[in-house]
């Protein structure tokens, strides 16, 4: 049990949590007089070594209630920093308890940690002597209610989804996974790139891309201003003119009479204020409401970045650059797809992890894969045991004993051509795939759940698949005919990193951008990696969301993401 | 000279890295036969200790030069893990040295580290004794080549320019910074939480924000669609209903004469083809060019999220939902800005870090952002001073005095108030501002930079400033002339962080929104984080590459993130 007890990251949290639990004090949050509930009930001895401190805690009501005929009431509360709540007693004296009892009510209490009597589940409790703050709530109107709420409900609920247990040790376990992720790579001398979020690089087709744009906003302000203040016309035009041919005539005249100086001057400053006033009727009759055209298509050279710009659906292309110049690198970042799937796997907006290794080939690409998803399964058993353990009682019974296997076990290593002699076999012995298997197929997800669930029941690597299946990038083998990726399927979730070895020979990819009836134009900047000091390198991506989704056993992606987008919704 | 040679990130990097200074074997790359050039030249003992190792190395050479009439070359090789190079000795019998000398080539390279004769500057060096792989270079093509660069001239080759010693110092201070973020947030038990970048919420006025759609991208497709292949006419949709009735009439007919059963069907699957290509007629009859309008405006009911959506602008309020329910969050992030400036201090996509502290108030946050600055100033002189002595050297020499000043001395606190009188005495005294000095102003860059560079010459954090001026959601204080915000001043950019309490208060937050003549309804999820359970809850945002710019002292924002954005400007 010593594990369950870890508090979260505590790896660090020296200054801010207990490193000591055989300490008598409550370590102070550093900023305030509060102390996180979890720097109490998450040590090993669950606290009852403090009994005796004075202590400040906020949370919010789990279950309240009032007991001796209302002359005090217990109170479990949780302030999110681990799945456990502290229980906390209140009297009378000291509060309204018919207020504090309510589930979801807010508190921030002071008071003396005691020893609960003998026979008690808890190792602690804190005897409040001063409420500091309560924010009420009516249970009657409580959009989320102590009853049990089902993950739809929530979603449509974000903004309180988070006070629930599920929910937050969602958000507890994709915190750990996340500075779990920067630990591995800085431990291992990567750099994190921040790659960029709009992109002008329209690499894998602008049909799945969202676009971003000033373009709309400012129609309709030009629409809005012409209204308020219509275009001038022609004959504004011909007039304003006419002053300017006036002025001018006067102008010529004084000099030709060689008048004042100081005359000609007021006069000649006259001319150029009117010719300005042309010019300006000129420019505004020239606004048109819509969006701008030019040629028949739409003038994206109006727009804000001069051209057409769109929403990233991967940073490798541009961390590459990074990786052909400080060699180690990683970026962490939002991604997006604007397809239209409706289904509990895909995102329109995800994270993704995506190093890039210099001086590297496929083996190494394996090697730092399989060392990242082991650090992050070693990770949660270490740190988020007690969620982990609330998702295996709760969601997936089988949850903790995978990310076990999966921190311990050698991950199985076969090429995409074994890979199809492994379902052709199976097809054979009576297994039924509702996609046909053959050499040059890309894997639907039954087959990869096939090989590791069934066939090897360990996460599989999957490497050398057919050219004609896989990007422009990735290095062509010396057979011709597959290319140097690598896929890693795991149990639950299928495929959770694709990488490759990356083309770093400037005449083949060349080759291959033409033979994908791609323009070579817009790779410029990617051939030039390899016309310069190119390198062997390699990398991968882990689509973050998936992670979760392995980890916890939870099923639909919409809830391992704290605001999730797809069709039809973006809620907040 | 101890703290010069510690090499980046190292806290963590036992398994990476040598720990062990007096070791005599360099640590290998965990997924390679390759080691860093870090882990050689940064030692304390400048690699000498390493003398007699077989190593691996890959990078760039920085500058190479034949001696002994071609019989060997020198290179000074570079892999972007450190600042420093490692010296390079290459047998004309093992390479083609003419190609191997030039700027930018790439090499890995297998050989013996030895101790260099006494007397140079080098305490270790490589000699080569294979030439594993390398990546020629053509120098009179090479786009950035051995001269004396700018920075402007830089970004115009935004995919080489990693490969400069200082935009690769710059990548591995901002490594630094982002890991320390991460670090001390987890350490003193904040989650990370990832805020939506697609957001909905439109919350600070869409004049500044980039829209995301998928509308254009789908009336160019059926613009084409329509091209290629015409809706149909009124008469085709005719044509198509006549079917339809004289399918159903034989229906009917067979009926009632009571026919083979299978006939019938037959009949029948026949009629509802009919009905189908009737309905899938009306269908593309629907289909209209141009972007989808429904009672003279956009539908946005037909754009990707059923509604008009935009890039964030900060994730604050989307984080607060986290906050009041989880305590201690931070967020980490893109924003965007679509403002038409062309200075030095924007970019229309930025990164944010936003913590937010629930049970906490104004005092908590100024403690929170004061000891996050600090920490963050220690870090780099602690991981990054190899990388600092770079820039003190060739951009401001001041720079790492100004991190120890800011490290060690506790931030000046004045409010608003007091601050407005000491710029009323210095402008008494002589000193001219451009914008003039009044009770009641939003403070001016060059007020702030007054008060921390001239007036106290150390951070200083300005607290309740005039309602008038600031968002609706900062709590109002007892006054009702000012509200609990407050933002920390740094000598070299100005204002750093800004921050809040926020107002929990419901009443007041409602009068507050429509006192600036907003509508509630956009906000009612925001306000419902009052009406249940409101705790006191406080927060801020620091601009990551500001705090770039104040570490490293370059001027140009452009110049800190790797691939800037800003108006007509977004390459790759």
């Amino acid at each position: 049990m010593a594990d369950h007890t870890t508090p979260p990251s505590d790896q660090l949290a020296a200054t801010a949590l207990n490193d000591d639990v055989s300490a008598s004090t409550v370590k102070k949050h550093q900023f305030s007089d509060r102390v996180l509930i979890r720097s109490i009930v998450s040590r090993p001895d669950g606290g009852a070594g403090l009994a005796g401190q004075r202590v400040r805690v906020g949370g919010w009501v789990k279950t309240g209630r009032e007991q001796g005929k209302g002359s005090f009431a217990f109170l479990e509360v949780n302030d999110g920093s681990c799945p456990a709540n502290l229980q906390v007693i209140v009297d009378a004296s000291v509060a309204d308890l018919a207020q504090l009892v309510q589930t979801g009510t807010s508190v921030s209490v002071e008071g003396l940690l005691k020893n609960p009597p003998e026979g008690t589940k808890q190792k602690v409790e804190l005897r409040v002597e001063k409420v500091i703050d309560m924010g009420p709530v009516d249970p009657a109107k409580y959009p989320i209610p102590k009853t049990k709420l089902t993950l739809e409900f929530l979603r449509d609920r974000i903004h309180f989804r988070p006070r629930t247990n599920t929910i937050s040790a969602v958000a507890r376990i994709r915190n750990a996974l996340a500075f779990a992720t920067h630990t591995f790579f800085q431990e291992h001398g990567f750099l994190y790139v921040h790659t960029p979020i709009v992109t002008t690089s329209d690499c894998e087709g602008a049909g799945e891309m969202f676009q971003v744009t000033t373009l709309i906003n400012e129609a309709e302000r030009v629409e809005k201003e012409l209204i308020k203040n219509p275009p001038p016309s022609e004959a504004d035009i011909e007039a304003a003119n006419l002053v300017v041919k006036e002025k001018a005539e006067t102008v010529n005249k004084l000099k030709s009479d060689k008048a004042d100086k100081a005359v000609i001057k007021a006069s000649v400053a006259e001319l150029t204020k009117a010719k300005e006033t042309v010019a300006k009727l000129v420019e505004r009759s020239k606004l048109k409401p819509g969006i701008p055209q030019k040629d028949g298509k739409i003038d994206y050279g109006q727009d804000f970045f001069g051209r057409q710009a769109f929403l990233t659906v991967s940073g490798q292309l541009q961390v590459e650059t990074y990786a052909c110049a400080v060699s180690n690198v990683y970026t962490f970042g939002p991604t997006f797809r604007a397809e239209n799937s409706h289904t509990s796997r895909h995102l329109a907006e995800f994270w993704m992890v995506e190093p890039e290794i210099a001086f590297a080939d496929l083996k190494d690409d394996m090697n730092c894969a399989e060392a990242y998803v082991k650090f992050m399964c070693h990770w949660l058993l270490d740190k988020c045991l007690d969620d982990m353990e609330f998702m295996a009682k709760n969601y997936d019974k089988t949850c903790i004993d995978r990310l076990r296997m999966v921190a311990s076990t050698p991950f199985e290593r076969i090429s995409y051509t074994e890979a199809v002699e492994l379902l052709l076999v199976a097809v054979k012995e009576g297994k039924k795939f509702e996609n046909a298997v053959e050499w040059g197929i890309d894997l639907a997800s039954e087959h990869e759940r096939y090989l590791t669930e069934v066939k090897f029941q360990k996460p599989v690597i999957v490497y050398n698949y057919p050219k004609g299946i896989k990007a422009f990038y990735m290095r062509v083998n010396d057979d011709l005919k597959t290319v140097a990726a690598m896929d890693v399927l795991v149990p639950k979730v299928g495929e959770l990193i694709g990488g490759s070895q990356r083309e770093e020979r400037i005449d083949i990819i060349k080759d291959r951008i033409l033979e994908m009836g791609l323009p070579l134009e817009p790779y410029e900047w990617y051939l030039d990696l390899r016309r310069f000091g190119t390198v062997k390198h390699c990398g991968f991506g882990l689509g973050f969301e998936r992670m979760i989704l392995f980890a916890t056993g939870i099923d639909n992606i919409r809830d391992v993401i704290p605001f999730p987008r797809y069709p039809g919704r973006a809620d907040l």
